[in-house]
């Protein structure tokens, strides 16, 4: 049986896991992320890492699959990425040709980050079992993967999925990271839930929980399963931006399931009710029968769905 | 070469083409649809339709690669119908099985009628040569339709596009034809351009074409065409709520194409001017580069579409 290496790069550190041919992890390690100089080591020294645990475990190359490596930035589906701002990268290049070419030509697939960690989900997570899914990881932004029997939707250019930009509501007027206004992102991520708490706080003197505290999703989410009543108002927000918004990428993806994930995902099923709830009232009949579940795989998706970009894919 | 039958069942007439394999349509006619008796007899009547062209023609078994038929309801990829109100149809059946058994067997595939017009499309039409497309059709509601690589997406239960029912804004209070409320639908079809239109004229005195005339989705595009003022400020909101709508599907699915198709369609680029005048203001960056085109093939799309589905697919 033929393993593969699974390798997900991120803004400080690469993951990277050495799968069996039925998606085993074996062995899980990370190298740190060098992003200076346009980022030009960071495939090399991935290479090296690859290679260096080759030896150590005597795999030859005849005993690996391959090679799926998941970049945060847009990858279509020959392998192209076209900038990465996190890892310094400016230019367009083929990632995966280009670790291939280390590699002595072994098999190299390449993917966006949220794709693949969607493709794990799917393949070895909480989407097993599911032929249609669309994955959203609500952390810092939000991120999103259309998986169909387990192949990556990826679009023309790799950015399908890409949830976190679409236009959801001008209630606010600040700008998001990608320069419009009204992204759902600045509604339904931890940023998002932030800001829109910290709103709430400033707009009464209403007790809460949250006041004179750091604010941060995870106790904002702790003090709405307390009761506390300015919080469980923001969650309503949430809630309604987003299931506002599932509601409509069900209507156009019909899928069987969504898979939440990122780090909100972690503070429990109360976050998955506030938009089912909301979700329920818009949604089309025809659609209407999908499921939420929460992500499995926590920071380990992106290595599985890298491996699967190799593995299985007979 | 083989030949195919394309056929597009709508609620008053049976569309019916000959095809040959490299998508010439060769023949086309129409029989009505006996909606009578839950429309028993519709799938009869096109076998019988089939068969008598065949002998006509003196084309044999051996020489027709199959049937497509596009229905007005969902269809999943197995070729079952959950229900289709215009035909009457109430109860759950496998389509193209029946129809297939009619015809001693023959290759029948099933497809829901907006998505194997956009089969069509994609195929002989305005998306001739591009990869990744969504349709939308215009007329008396918005129907969609997803071709990926000249394959419909179908999504889980066959209601993948159907962005004529997903939720855009609240700004009216009137109950959408699917029971919800704030449905593309009641804005950006023809009958949702012309509620608008009546809202607007209702609202003031000013002077414009439209007033004391049968209000038609058609002659208001021709009022805007000459400078109404009224009617422009209705093409604006029209053009907000599409060109939203379209924002989003285009951030979630990164197509390269949308096809405009349906009766307003034929009013003119002016149309699609007002959808994109919206789009560019609220599109990702990375899905950005998408065309805008009218539908080519008017009410032929949908046997093009069904012929698609049985040819060319090796």
């Amino acid at each position: 049986m033929k393993k593969a290496f699974g390798i997900d790069v991120g803004g400080t550190s690469v993951k990277m896991g050495l799968f069996g041919e039925d998606g085993t992890l074996l062995e899980k390690w990370s190298i740190p992320t060098r992003v200076e100089n346009n980022g030009v080591n960071i495939i090399p020294d991935i290479a090296a890492s690859v290679k260096e645990k080759m030896a150590e475990t005597g795999l030859s190359r005849e005993e690996v699959a391959g090679v799926g490596i998941g970049v945060p930035g847009p990858v279509d589906d020959s392998g192209v990425t076209h900038r990465a701002v996190n890892l310094h990268w400016e230019k367009e290049f083929n990632v995966a040709k280009e670790l291939s070419d280390l590699l002595d030509g072994m098999l190299v697939r390449a993917g966006n980050d949220a794709n693949v960690a969607g493709l794990g989900e799917a393949w070895a997570g909480a989407g097993r079992g599911y032929r249609h899914i669309m994955l959203l990881t609500l952390g810092t932004g939000i991120g999103g993967a259309i998986i169909v029997d387990e192949k990556i939707y990826t679009g023309i250019t790799g950015s399908a999925g890409e949830i976190g930009h679409t236009f959801i509501s001008d209630d606010t007027k600040e700008i998001c990271n990608c320069g419009n206004s009204g992204c759902l992102e600045q509604y339904g991520s931890a940023t998002g839930v932030v800001r829109m708490l910290r709103e709430e706080l400033a707009s009464s003197d209403e007790p809460c929980l949250m006041r004179g505290t750091k604010l941060t999703a995870k106790d904002f989410w702790e003090a709405v399963k307390k009761g506390d009543a300015l919080c469980i108002r923001v969650a309503e927000k949430f809630g309604r931006y987003m299931g506002r918004a599932l509601s409509v990428a069900a209507g156009i993806l019909n899928p069987e399931l969504f898979i939440i994930g990122g780090g909100m995902s972690m503070s429990g099923d109360v976050v998955l009710d506030y938009i089912k709830k909301e979700f329920e009232k818009h949604i089309f009949h025809a659609c209407r029968n999908v499921k939420f579940v929460r992500a499995e795989l926590g920071n380990d998706g992106g290595i599985y769905g890298c491996a699967r970009l190799v593995l299985g894919n007979e």
